[in-house]
């Protein structure tokens, strides 16, 4: 039930963490936050910030008990503490098992393996040694793509290997090797459920990519795939979301092959860059969705608004850029272009700095529009 | 032009500040909030907070000097602090003005005299002996309505006299005494303006009364008026806040008497009621507008995406009732529901602490919706 006064800790303040409070605030609840950094984006609208390390057992033990209920904006926090919270009653969501098996992408593997969920076969390895052996005896082939089991996140820990030579380039650690798959598409579905078993699916996100430079382009809602491969992902990822018993958001990643199949990507037990579009887009927002999930309220409807496009503001290469704000003030001449700049100090590499949302009455006009956008914001004076 | 880090100051910290800074905070603007109460609802978003109170000096003059660009979501502020910090070259939106015509419902009368503005036809006094006199000349008549100049809002500081056994209940203090109009309808118009001129208005709302009580009931928007009467409606908004030559939004109230002819009733030159139904069912919300039009952004797109009713949470008038928490978990179910608690911590009869926005497809269904809203919420365990 909606209470007031209701205390919410938000495990790290990025700009997730930082939306969800613009949500949860509409509902007068006050927003924790824990993180080591005091200029973390989510820091300038929390209600309390509580400065720590989430990946330490004390600073997330203490925090988790001055709060009502306690949820997540990332996945690599200290599994310990949550787990001891969780014994002495206090409230967790999603439960720090999803958080336990999301950590582990070997473990997230043998999930889907175990509940006969789609995914590229893999190998679990220890170290290199291993690999090397598998590839020896034929278990392995070239091409394959080696990931960290732990850690990786954003293009991080990840290679793919294509030939010898770049055997090299393998990870140090425990890892997974995959079959290298014929990606012809790249789709997200964003499902939510409650206590009470309430399920319900976002309309399917499409990701374009720069063909050139292997590069996230922009997300679409609604995508352009058959229906039946739309239907087929959403009954999936309700399909995971059951299984995995939890209340909360889950972001399901899917890739579409070059015959139409569809295999499970990866899991995000939280909200996600694919349902940013939601804010405006859809009748509830992906953050609003998180609460009523967790706090076991009626989900939301997930009706489309409007068409939209999606696209993440992020640090150049060089790091000599920063952001675009001349850019953007023109940008916002056009209709239904929605800014969200997320307050961070530093610009890394392609560092998520912000996002753009186009919505439109259709879709050919929000990427009509997108052409417009991006054309204004390379352009700098 | 959007920058980082830009300081907003608000004055004041009721639901409307905090609306606001849920906007602001999108694009990484650092928001600070002066009030004289800890427990406001902007506080507990606010990155910055200031206890004081706004109708000194003092605490207005130094909370001016903290911040990039000053703006307000009430009118009853100190204006020769404003008048000082504009002279010094500090950023005020709106200007202070236009606050000081807004503060006086005379001196607003007045200025729609002076621009042509159809209102209804009214004489200012001084005090009591001033309109008793007016009475024995003919001057004025009974039935009248006498609004006190200053310091009225929500229905305080207005009466209506019928008959002269009710004159005993006149108000003391400087007011103007309108006619008693036949009122066949109200409506709001919120126009949005820049620096640069730029105008946008949102479309007519229409606001709905109990017919028994005379009490608020729910706003609509679209409005079902002719459409000549829309026209009309944006086009004297339009030219209101062109005359006040204002950057910021502008709520334009409207009466409608039974000749169909428009009457502006009263004016708020700052984000308001007839206008929180934006937040989902606009393209630009009221809030993000607002903040447009003060840092001469160009003005977004005012676009129904979704009809709308919105109606607000109020004290009752015994006090003994609280928000009812579990009426609203159910209304929740009801698609397209946005609930908005603002997290005050007292009930007074008729304070709003909360509003309700429920969207459709079209106002019918989300009228339909309204009735099963209310019959929940009446109903309390």
């Amino acid at each position: 039930m909606l209470t007031s006064d209701l205390k919410l800790g938000i495990i790290a303040g990025g700009q997730l963490g930082k939306m969800l409070i613009q949500e949860a605030s509409k509902w007068g609840i006050h927003s924790y936050i824990l993180d080591e950094c005091e200029t973390a984006p989510a820091v300038s609208i929390a209600t309390v910030f509580i400065k720590g390390n989430y990946k330490e057992f004390e600073p997330v033990y203490q925090f988790g008990k001055m709060v009502d209920i306690l949820t997540f904006e990332v996945e690599n926090v200290n599994i310990e503490a949550l787990k001891k919270l969780k014994s002495e009653g206090f409230k967790i969501y999603p439960d720090p098992f999803v958080i336990e098996i999301v950590q582990d992408k070997g473990l997230q593997k043998l999930f889907y393996r175990k509940n006969d969920i789609s995914t590229v076969p893999f190998k679990l390895f220890e170290g290199i040694n291993g690999i090397k052996k598998a590839l020896k005896s034929n278990e392995i082939k070239i091409p394959f793509v080696q990931k960290l089991r732990r850690g990786g996140y954003d293009g991080r820990g990840i290679v793919i290997i294509n030939s010898e030579k770049e055997l090299n380039q393998l990870l140090v650690g425990a890892s997974l090797i995959e079959e290298k798959a014929n990606i012809y598409k790249e789709i997200s579905v964003i499902a939510a459920r409650n206590a009470n078993g309430e399920i319900k699916c976002y309309p399917v996100v499409e990701m374009i990519f720069n063909s050139n430079a292997n590069l996230l382009d922009s997300l679409i809602c609604p995508s352009d795939i058959l229906k039946e491969q739309a239907d087929d992902a959403i009954k999936i990822a309700t399909r995971i979301i059951e299984s995995l018993d939890m209340a909360g958001i889950l972001a399901v990643e899917f890739f579409i092959d070059n015959n139409g199949k569809l295999f499970v990507n990866e899991l995000a037990p939280r909200p996600h860059n694919s349902g940013h579009h939601t804010i405006e887009s859809i009748m509830t927002s992906q953050f609003e969705q998180h609460l009523r999930a967790i706090l076991n309220l009626p989900l939301g409807s997930t009706e489309l608004k409007m068409s939209s496009v999606m696209i993440n503001i992020t640090g150049d290469k060089d790091l000599s850029e920063v952001i675009n704000y001349r850019g953007l003030t023109r940008i916002m001449e056009i209709d239904g272009v929605k800014i969200h700049l997320y307050g961070k100090k530093t610009v890394r590499p392609h560092r998520k700095m912000g996002h753009i949302t186009i919505l439109a009455n259709n879709l050919e006009l929000a990427l009509r529009n997108l052409q417009k956008v991006k054309h204004i914001l390379k352009y700098k004076p």
